[in-house]
């Protein structure tokens, strides 16, 4: 039996499980805060009805949406930095679609973000973590478990923002380097963005935005959901919108496992 | 070696093919348009710059939008129609994320409809095809080819519209009643929307739309590439957008195949 109908009956029984690895699109979505100085944020997610099996329309309902494409559960593309702008493949929609379904490897960092809301995944903890679960391989995704999804009802408490700025959990400059070096597909993590809160004083500033999309990478933030799958063996489907030029898109990332 | 770590190596090797059966979304994307004495339409899609690596962003570029939940490559679900609007798990953030990810039967129907833009594929027809093919079975998408995709640039050729309404091929109502006998997962068109141009004059009115969404089942249209897939062995990912209460959603929808 051929791997795609080992695949369609394991979907069918229930053997192979599909886990939700997005959080909620609507008004209440946190949303990345930068400093009105030098930036305009993403605008607030808006649902809009058309009509709602009423007047203007008598057996349907349906809406229209605002939307950033960097809101909430997203997928940013080489085109949202300035370092990963000339690639000819790197908006939404004319990235090579055979990377929008990989293998993931996933780093459980919760505890260490529990404690220490800027802890930050170094090299060495990759290091480390392939030593206990094996290798990062070329075209997988790296994905930090932090276990952020928790507050995804709470901004405040997602954003975690005070007057020294937000404290989040990200990867350090050489966790990205390191991943770079290995071919990795690209990073994904529970949090607002693919950098950590204090990334924009890190140098470079926004190291994860920055050599992601230099090296024609992909990130992934507001994933949920991680604490169920394997450290390894999750085939992790990400597929953005199709957005002409689009610099990301929300994404209802998923996961399949083995149950 | 088990099915995912199978699918793993297949998909890196590209043994395994992700197919995109999505067309870009942006201003020109074609959108349904209804009697305007009865219905309002969903609005065209707007592109718009946040900013693009200049003053107002330094590094970055992104964009919002405003983007209809039924408009390009989409899918529907059951609270989309009236029929449907009770089920507790008939919203995109609501349906069971196993059902993301399944078989599809894939009925070639080009030379029909290239003949006849009013083209219904009939129960008599499934059931030949079957004899053909092989039984489609619970929990399997059913997806009609007719090439349409190559008319998602001429919003007019795409809707065919004249006089007397919209011309372009779908199901007929003893199909779809098929269909849900067969406890299939859904239907989907590479036209503008489930049902054919001239369902609304069928009894019952839009029969694709009321008898999917009476049944729990969903729908997918705009799709592309279907000419790519095999008749059956293909795995479909249509993944929507979690909007919160959302009726549906444009999708990013891929297949996987066997090279
Ligand atoms: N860090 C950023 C700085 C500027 C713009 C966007 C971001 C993101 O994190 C994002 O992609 O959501
Ligand atoms: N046929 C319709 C009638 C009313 C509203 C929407 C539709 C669609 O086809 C759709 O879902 O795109």
């Amino acid at each position: 039996q051929d791997t795609l109908a080992q695949l369609a009956t394991g979907l069918l029984s229930g053997a192979i499980k599909v886990i939700d690895c997005a959080a909620v699109l609507g008004p209440n979505t946190p949303l990345l805060k930068l400093p009105p100085e030098i930036a305009d944020d993403t605008p607030p997610i808006e649902i809009h009805k058309i009509s709602e099996y009423g007047d203007r329309g008598p057996f349907w309902a349906w809406n229209w949406l605002k939307l950033g494409e960097h809101s909430g559960t997203h997928y940013d593309a080489p085109h949202h930095w300035i370092t990963g702008k000339d690639y000819p493949d790197g908006a939404v929609d004319t990235i090579d679609p055979q990377y929008f379904v990989a293998p993931a490897n996933v780093i459980d960092c919760s505890k260490e973000a529990a404690a220490d809301p800027d802890f930050l995944l170094t090299k060495d903890a990759l290091i480390a973590w392939e030593k206990e679960h094996g290798e990062i391989k070329e075209g997988e995704w790296v994905l930090m478990r932090t276990d952020w999804d928790q507050y995804n009802e709470d901004a405040d408490k997602f954003l975690n923002a005070n007057e020294t700025g937000p404290h989040t959990p990200g990867p350090s400059v050489d966790c990205i380097e390191y991943l770079m070096e290995k071919k990795a597909l690209g990073w994904g993590t529970q949090c607002v963005g693919t950098d950590a809160g204090a990334a924009g004083g890190f140098e470079p500033p926004y190291p994860a935005h920055n050599l992601l999309h230099k090296n024609n990478r992909y990130g992934l933030a507001s994933l949920t959901n991680l604490d169920k799958l394997p450290p390894k063996g999750a085939i992790f489907i990400t597929a953005p919108l199709k957005i002409e030029n689009g610099t990301g898109s929300p994404v209802r990332a998923l996961a399949l496992i083995a149950e």
